[in-house]
């Protein structure tokens, strides 16, 4: 069975970095759909990374294999995991990239991966993307079991992520990505939302007001504010075609309140 | 038969909304081949996104199916459109997007999307070319009759662009898109040029006049103007190992007359 | 059998140009892979694609078919050659841009490409990586012989880069190459410091020094400058979670001096 790799790094597209791992991928597997998340990631913004990968794996079929490469501490001791969660593999440097998977997927399955008859020949101190990921994605996609690529690891990397607070019927979270589009993500989930049960709601960001959740950018002015859960599961601020970071010119991090009307 | 998928969208390739379209489609169609047009389509600019999807299509062996998303009314109830033309499947929403196709192929096909049992089984407001337009592109390459996928459709939207005016042996047009060169596109096509039929022609833009229409590249110095009949089948002015665009700051919408000597 | 073909333009990813030459190679070869490995080459910076596509290209599996499009002559008469060496094959323009390649596989058997019925029916004066060399690298991996493309041709063009020089236990080279993170690349390789068999080196470009070769990222702080071998096989100036070329503003072509003491 030929399964599906993504890959998320954030070598950019110029180099040749992504163009080694896929002729790597392709020598061992070479019936294997490969398929970019995105190489665009800031340099070692592994916040960012872990926010994308969580919301962009979810609609790959049962078992694909998601890479992510955004590795600061390469050549250092840290644990390289191969893990299984809702479905699907990840592979990543063990430095919380995989942070929002594991908060979706309560109970993962997390491996070291140090079986060295899986890596190439010759591994670099600098590029363990391409010397050791990605032949071990493309040996996974060929069928080998998880376990074979090295002991189940305990002690893994998580929480990365603030979770928002819920205090007397606010919560007060807080601006975590900001998309192409200029859409600012909260850390607020539609779980999160759920939770309060409100009527009605009103957000607050620095000086900003937005006096409701909408469903979506037609439901305002063309370039007024608004906020709506967005595609991705999170409460987004948006600006109907325009961009809100680009306005509000917030920076991550920024706190973000909800206060609402309870349900009667 | 599995078929060939293409995307065309204004997403950038950070964040993932291309990858959560990918892994829709592969959720659906494991064994179909997904390109990529471009996702660099500046936000909403929907005149760039018709262009240039209508200059690479034709390149696609017939049955290919183009889906291209860039959308600002996406959550109002513009339509959604499949159409078969040329031999080929165009998905978009129904804002001009596809124009230009529409005007290459005169009798094209147009059905309205409506059948829900193709669509993912939550819609948001927000992300239909995730959530409607990849999983109907799927289902069309698995090999559903575009019939299935919604009633014809008549009052689709079209002539997102002027045509040039042939005026007494002058034809005037004016620039509709600049490419990544710095290469100039007019909406002057050969067949507008061909049937005006001049032994020798002059081109006018602002205060810059090119007094011939050249071959190639190689048929002007090192940093002198040019004006060539490109590989899109549009006028084009260009400038030799350098960016005509940056050179001469020419807005889009810029006119640009030709006039020229009779053949005898 | 069906073979991988890999892209490497100038031509970025907003135009449809690659797309175009994706959509030729799949209407000639239904079934081929096409990785990409970058569209992101400086406009006709020849230099930039040959290190690039020498460093990725060896990664891909025997009898990859790699097409190189950064071609400034365009239109001229200068050659278009398929070449075979190190187990692949390369298609490019003649104009120094598989420089590297005939450098690390000193005898490559070169064809100049001239059977026009590979050839898409109307080839434009503007656009050979769509008219000539996506069509014929698609030929090529349905598995016509190298010599069906046109004639050995031995006149090609080689030899882009200067070669280190080696002084009395010193060497004098330079800085080739900048990648995404920063780090800067010269054209001195694992080889050049094999040959000088140093106990210890210091490196010298402007006014920086650093000391020693380091093995990785970690041998050093954050913030600080090392040298290291880099993973494409050059000794490489960078900064730990940084970038050395921001830090430095060093441009492409300064001079870099290794002297060290001998071993005993």
């Amino acid at each position: 069975m030929s399964r599906i790799i993504t890959l998320t790094t954030d070598f950019g597209t110029l180099d040749g970095y992504v163009a080694s791992m896929k002729g790597v991928i392709l020598s061992i597997a070479a019936d294997c759909q490969i398929a970019d998340i995105t190489h665009d990631v800031e340099p070692q913004n592994i916040r960012q990374a872990a926010i994308l990968l969580a919301i962009a794996a979810p609609y790959f079929p049962p078992e694909t294999i998601h890479v992510a490469v955004v590795d600061p501490g390469v050549g250092t001791d840290r644990a390289i995991l191969a893990v299984q969660a809702g479905g699907q593999i990840y592979i990543a440097p063990d430095n919380g990239l995989l942070s929002v998977i594991f908060e979706r997927n309560p109970e993962p399955v997390v491996h070291k991966i140090e079986n060295r008859t899986l890596f190439l020949p010759k591994v670099s101190r600098t590029f363990h993307g391409r010397d050791i990921m990605a032949p071990v994605a493309a040996h996974l996609s060929q069928g080998i079991a998880l376990e074979e690529v090295g002991p189940r690891f305990g002690s893994y990397t998580s929480g990365l992520f603030p979770h928002p607070n819920v205090v007397g019927g606010a919560i007060r979270g807080q601006i975590i990505y900001r998309d192409h589009f200029g859409n600012l993500f909260t850390n607020i989930s539609r779980d999160d939302l759920q939770r309060l049960d409100l009527a009605s709601l009103q957000v607050r960001a620095g000086y900003t007001k937005i006096e409701r959740l909408s469903q979506s950018y037609s439901d305002v002015e063309k370039g007024e504010l608004l906020c709506l859960l967005g595609s991705g599961g999170y409460l987004e601020i948006a600006l109907r075609e325009g961009s809100a970071a680009d306005k509000l010119r917030f920076p991550l991090g920024t706190e973000v309140e909800i206060t609402g009307a309870a349900q009667k």
